[in-house]
């Protein structure tokens, strides 16, 4: 959690470079949770030290979301080692001088593994082999064929890997790649999420700046005129305003959010009961793929409208804020698109157990949001937050009624679910902020401001967002049938 | 309207190139209705033919929106003409060697003029001044001092302009500039509607192209898999459909609502009537900003759906699909940003002449989705077209109740308004022309399957986008207190 706390910092100074150092850290979990004793021993320190980078490889030019399709072949060697062969794509800091070796996680098929998704093995393949005394030796059969040409996130060298016979080390268990790789994969789908908030967070404080400074027309209100001034700062102006404040609720409500996805990691794995570990690991997984999901399509709308804040500036590469939005695009597609996003947490999170952890989840939220209900102050928070989760809860039953006979009902439901869970969820975040603010002006705390400030923008979040959840349980409910009825070729 | 389904097809080509027509056409317009007879027979004929091309120059460094604030000034000359002296920015296709002249419009104070908006004045200023002869002579005193890097249409010159007491001749009449622009803004607004409407479509005709190529998965449901195959066409994936579906309705929505104000257009300057022109004018001025606001705003997340339909490759620069992206993007800043459209239509358009101009509107859509009401294919699209239309009047008597009391509330509401009103706008268009396709059917016609496709379409926009009014009626009643009520210094 702290370290969660940190690295939004980092990614909002510069989210490409700092995936330099997040790819790194999701290599070392997958060799730490899955390597064994010498391979620990041989790339962990240097790794965690900073000498050496680390990368994750699984898309090749003609699948990505689908791995199952993967052609890279790994054939075993008599001292235990593989030769990998083959072509992997969309490698972030795939290639570059920045460290001294690049530890490289590769996904491939070992000689005679099923030709599917159960066939899939992970390996390690070093840019420099690794001498026996720790020492950097030869270069590896693995070269750059090209360094991408994209969008945004250009201080990330994303690359071409061709692989050409590279020794590489079985990570754990063959044909386990996939297990093994998606350590890395959900460590890295809660950073993405953060990555989403990161450029929401830095594209609207500079739109705070600019809307401070910049002076183009008068107040609608009178007397919220500067009588020295021919204009005044945009930011008294209501749309200029529903931008930052859609910004702010979103940024500070999903700060919170991923704060307690990244708590859910901590209790899993160091809570003293198996009941607290299980409760908090039901909770990561199932809103594993809503950070990852909302808080990117989220950040990326915040960068827009902090962007558009600009007027035509915004459009001028020299002002950086159509750098946000281009960076900020990303998270939306890489480590799992929104839309695989959608459909994990629809086809794979929601039944899991039962329903163990959405029953968790809406009991939660019905709990807090109860308890709040009376409150002068919390009241309508707490209103509107139950009636978010009553469209949820609505949805979900849907779901369950209307899933089972045709599957497409629940991959038509699936993106706006995702997005009915951010917006509970970000909702729960905000009643407790403001129950935490209202409490600290109770208990005479010195900042008085911040909280005061805190419960506006709780009323905020209630009054703008939260109605968004009918629109989308409506949506949901109108089924699948006008979605898939045409034919591919009326397209 | 021709002409408008001409431009179409251009701006999906190409739209940064077609910009370089679209203003020469916007300027032609203010000389046509403002300039003098010896204006027009020196300008026009080169103009309409191509040999010349035309700007438009509002902007200044201190000032888009606010145009009060321009400093530019015009300074007279005993023979009648004005030395211009002042610095524009933002000037698309201000500067480039594609046509023998240029012929600027540029806003700019007399000498001794109200220093606010009602001092503003619009003069021609050519970039090689016009012999006698009509011959091209000396180049003016108007020079490019750079051309702006920007986020995308970088197919279009947009050049800060230096003016140095360059010759320039007064458009119509003094302090009336505005006036005059305004004839080339409404038209460039429709057009820039347009602008939204051509990317999203070219986007989705590239995605739609991959979405039946590329495999990747299989479908939910058994039957819908290809059984020779390993995967499935992605086409097949109900959130890949989401998207096209999205897409295609808003695309096939929008086009018949830009042709249908651009019908207007036609019958506001055509009709045998003053009551049909003054009718068709209404209407008009009141969709001007929605087509301009709406169809910008829902062009670009057309573009951004179409580019995640590619998943990685859509970040990839080769594809082309993030071009669209960042091309879609400056129709939602430029030709007032679509906050300011959104004002228009609040604070102008819907008061306008005691609001008999949404009085019409909500008739016409009452009466259509009425008289649909009772059909078995029809009735769900005109049902939903009626809630919708319930919503948005909802919105507005709220509006007159509340926004004199408080300024703010018509501000706070104004966006989510201007998109009730797209939705409402493009639901009227989609009733019609389900109601055409199902008179089509009944007819016999040849190309039934284009119909029924027609008849789903209509259905899904009805069942998917509709129920989006809810929400932003919520919004609106809300008000403008959470909005307001922070501090500039709490952001």
């Amino acid at each position: 959690m702290l370290a969660t706390a940190v690295t939004e910092y980092l990614l909002s100074a510069n989210q490409a470079f700092e995936m330099y150092n997040g790819l790194t850290q999701g290599a070392i979990a997958s060799i730490l949770v899955k390597g064994s004793d010498e391979q620990k021993q041989t790339y962990l320190p240097n790794m965690v030290s900073g000498r050496w980078t680390g990368t994750m490889n699984l898309t090749e030019p003609h699948c990505g979301t689908d791995l199952g399709l993967l052609k890279t072949k790994a054939e075993p060697q008599p001292d235990g080692s593989y030769k990998i062969t083959g072509t992997k794509i969309f490698i972030s800091a795939g290639e570059h001088d920045l460290s001294e070796n690049i530890i490289h996680l590769v996904l491939a098929k070992i000689t005679g593994a099923p030709d599917n998704v159960k066939g899939i093995s992970l390996f390690i393949v070093p840019k420099f082999l690794v001498n026996p005394d720790g020492s950097i030796g030869e270069r590896n059969g693995v070269s750059c064929g090209s360094i991408e040409e994209k969008m945004g996130i250009h201080g990330n060298s994303t690359c071409l890997l061709n692989y050409d016979g590279a020794t590489g080390y079985l990570i754990g268990t063959a044909e386990k790649g996939l297990e093994a790789m998606f350590i890395m994969m959900n460590a890295a789908r809660l950073g993405v999420g953060l990555q989403g908030l990161a450029q929401g967070e830095i594209a609207y404080q500079n739109a705070v700046s600019y809307a401070k400074e910049r002076r183009q027309g008068r107040a609608l209100v009178p007397d919220q005129r500067d009588p020295e001034a021919k204009a005044d700062p945009i930011i008294v102006h209501p749309d200029v305003r529903r931008m930052l404040m859609e910004a702010k609720a979103f940024n500070e409500g999903a700060r919170a959010f991923v704060l307690w996805g990244a708590l859910q990691v901590d209790i899993s794995r160091k809570a003293q009961t198996e009941e607290e570990r299980e409760a908090a690991n039901d909770l990561l997984s199932l809103m594993t793929p809503v950070i990852k999901g909302y808080l990117t399509d989220k950040g990326f709308e915040a960068a827009v409208n902090a962007q558009q804040i600009y007027g035509g500036h915004g459009y001028i590469r020299e002002w950086g804020m159509e750098q946000f939005v281009r960076d900020a695009r990303i998270a939306q597609i890489y480590e799992g698109t929104n839309g695989i996003q959608a459909l994990d947490l629809v086809g794979r999170k929601l039944p899991a157990n039962g329903g163990r952890a959405v029953q968790a989840f809406f009991k939660l939220v019905g709990e807090e949001a109860g308890s709040a209900k009376g409150d002068e102050q919390l009241g309508p928070i707490a209103a509107a937050l139950e009636r978010t989760n009553n469209d949820l809860q609505t949805a979900t039953m849907w779901l369950m009624q209307n899933a089972m006979a045709n599957a497409n009902n629940a991959g038509a439901a699936a993106y706006p679910y995702m997005h009915m869970m951010g917006i509970v969820g970000l909702g729960l975040m905000w009643l407790r902020m403001a129950k935490a603010s209202k409490a600290a002006l109770a208990n005479g705390a010195e900042d008085a401001d911040f909280h005061r400030n805190k419960l506006i923008t709780a009323r905020f979040f209630a009054d703008k967002i939260m109605p968004e959840t009918n629109a989308l349980r409506r949506k949901i409910e109108s089924g699948s049938e006008s979605l898939m009825a045409l034919p591919a070729e009326a397209f």
